[in-house]
């Protein structure tokens, strides 16, 4: 944990910066190991320039707070409190210029930090956090193997569920049951089984559509564990499939291989994509992936950075972060291959490890 | 939904707002039927005076967003596009005055409105649409009362399954299972199964904590269905207790009962809280009910008002809410009883019935 305060302390001296207010929950966790989900309660974790960070918490957080980050100055509110005074009451000092996430605040809060505390010099902070969370530690990668260890299991122990007139629904019940079971917190997204027509919609919503032969079968799930996310998509034929579907999936299986071979530390984000990208479009398929490769994973299931044509940032090892190409076609059924994946100094490491060829199901 | 049209429009002529933007997903669900969760992507509801409202949506959710509004005016950005450029090209006029959601909307998104659309004058209108939302209609409670019937039936399922020996993971993993069986969309919020001195914590996290003879067990747990919430918790004995948590448990219960009792349209949320409150304290539990009584449910699960001691505000007919006082001692255990009311023009309307006398399971 020192080491991070130091990061945060350099970038203040650095950029000017007196106070930070840190309002993200999963910043906070990043930061002190404390992990809640303080719904509209007010979480704030502030770092004075040159001192010891302190904690606001909900009243009902307290203790949990106490026990998960053995920090010293923790202050809490309830329910009809003003966490804006205590704020201010808890800082000796001005508040200077604030750091805060301009990507997580609210006008509201904004306004009130504006009104109440007299902020009147503020930076953006979001960018800081990013960057020092789009780089793993190994400790965060133990976590990720273990939450996409889970997810794979979930998936092993399901797919003989898959069978004629189970709806997709059903499915949905089975593989949240099995997270649970297995010991996972929970989904880290809304669990996603589509079958057959359904399946190119790219967001679909499962529902009570049963299970018939010819069916694509798409699974699009993950699970938190440890507080790190996992995700990943299969799509499994049910039955024989049309030589047309056939197609669609080899040409999905090449451009998620093309794009994690073209994965390595300085190489562009938009590479990555255009490796995927432009063999989909060679096969005519280009209209079909309508959706950047992939996203950022970590404590947040979609995070910085995210992974489109047009991103020139450059990779480092360290990252970890979806490969996800697709292709959809209204009539005739979508099919997504989605993997984890790890830059590392020599190149990349694919943290899935579910086999990605064709697989025909009740057969 | 022509009616919610008129009223916003009847809004933006009284308070000199000439565009409506409108960010937060349930807002824009409760206005156009549109249920989606845009995470990171842009969803925007924009309604110009005088106008048709029109729609900008991430292109995966375009297919989804016509089909549940049949809105004519439908305008869809890629990962690549830049959703504030097209929002600018898909209004003809200028934006004028502008409303939004302060209480959603963050400073990155509010200096693109500056810096992006020339936005100098708006107007928070988060209140408008909080009190729209705050008194249900007549198709709302029935989704309500389907949302609820359906977490008692789960919370029926999942008793027998309260055995010696059974973990708190083990029941969340029966409760979720059960909710999708019967045909929830999802958990309305983190299930929570605690046992034992796990109780104490108001937002304890289940865990691997074993049932064992005289622990206390609380089930807080709600579903989706529909795209509306249910809340509830019940707490339960296994084996015998002990003399100071049956007083603890019948004080909570007598305090549950007050606070319903106390309403009806005209009364105070302040007094609500209040009748449960001051119960508690007379008993010597005050400082051991540390949070509000309750806050207000519907699309969110968690939405206004908030009730506590000093929202002066008052009730009214349609209005939904949970009424969940608790007691939590450290060493000895926790309970809360939380019910879900309707204010109906006679008074109240309690929509769980789950019974709540002291129930000994285990026996």
């Amino acid at each position: 944990m020192t080491a991070k305060w130091n990061v945060l302390q350099q970038h203040m001296k650095d950029n000017g910066v007196h106070t930070l207010l840190i309002t993200d929950p999963k910043h906070v966790y990043y930061l002190t190991g404390f992990l809640s989900d303080p719904h509209e309660r007010f979480l704030g974790l502030v770092v004075p320039l040159g001192e010891e960070p302190l904690l606001i918490v909900p009243a009902l957080d307290e203790e949990a707070a106490r026990a998960a980050t053995g920090m010293e100055r923790i202050y809490s509110h309830s329910d009809t409190d003003n966490p804006f005074q205590i704020l201010s009451g808890a800082l000796a000092g001005s508040i200077g210029t604030l750091g805060l996430e301009k990507d997580y605040v609210t006008v509201t809060r904004f306004e009130a930090l504006q009104d109440q505390l007299g902020i009147s010099k503020y930076q953006d902070i979001g960018p800081w956090l990013q960057h020092m969370r789009v780089r793993k530690s190994p400790e965060e990668i133990v976590k990720m193997r273990h939450a996409i260890s889970l997810i794979e299991q979930v998936l092993h122990e399901t797919l003989p569920k898959v069978t004629a007139g189970v709806t997709e629904n059903e499915l949905v019940a089975e593989v949240e049951y099995q997270m649970r079971k297995l010991g996972a917190d929970g989904p880290s997204f809304d669990s996603m089984v589509l079958f057959g027509e359904k399946t190119a919609l790219p967001h679909g919503v499962p529902g009570s559509r049963v299970l018939r032969t010819g069916d694509m079968v798409m699974f699009d799930i993950g699970v938190y564990a440890g507080g790190y996310a996992s995700d990943i998509t299969r799509t499994f034929a049910y039955g024989g499939i049309t030589e047309e579907q056939t197609r669609i999936y080899n040409t999905v299986l090449q451009a998620n291989e093309q794009a994690i071979q073209a994965i390595r530390p300085g190489a562009t984000f938009a590479s990555i994509d255009l490796a995927a990208r432009n063999l989909i479009e060679e096969a005519g398929y280009g209209p079909q992936f309508m959706h950047r490769l992939g996203h950022g994973l970590g404590i947040d299931v979609h995070e910085y950075p995210s992974i489109h044509s047009l991103n020139h940032e450059k990779l480092e090892a360290g990252n970890v972060f979806t490969v996800e190409p697709g292709i959809y076609v209204p009539g005739v059924g979508g099919v997504r291959i989605e993997d984890d994946i790890l830059v590392t100094t020599e190149g990349v490491e694919v943290l899935t490890s579910y086999p990605k060829q064709l697989t025909i199901l009740g057969s």
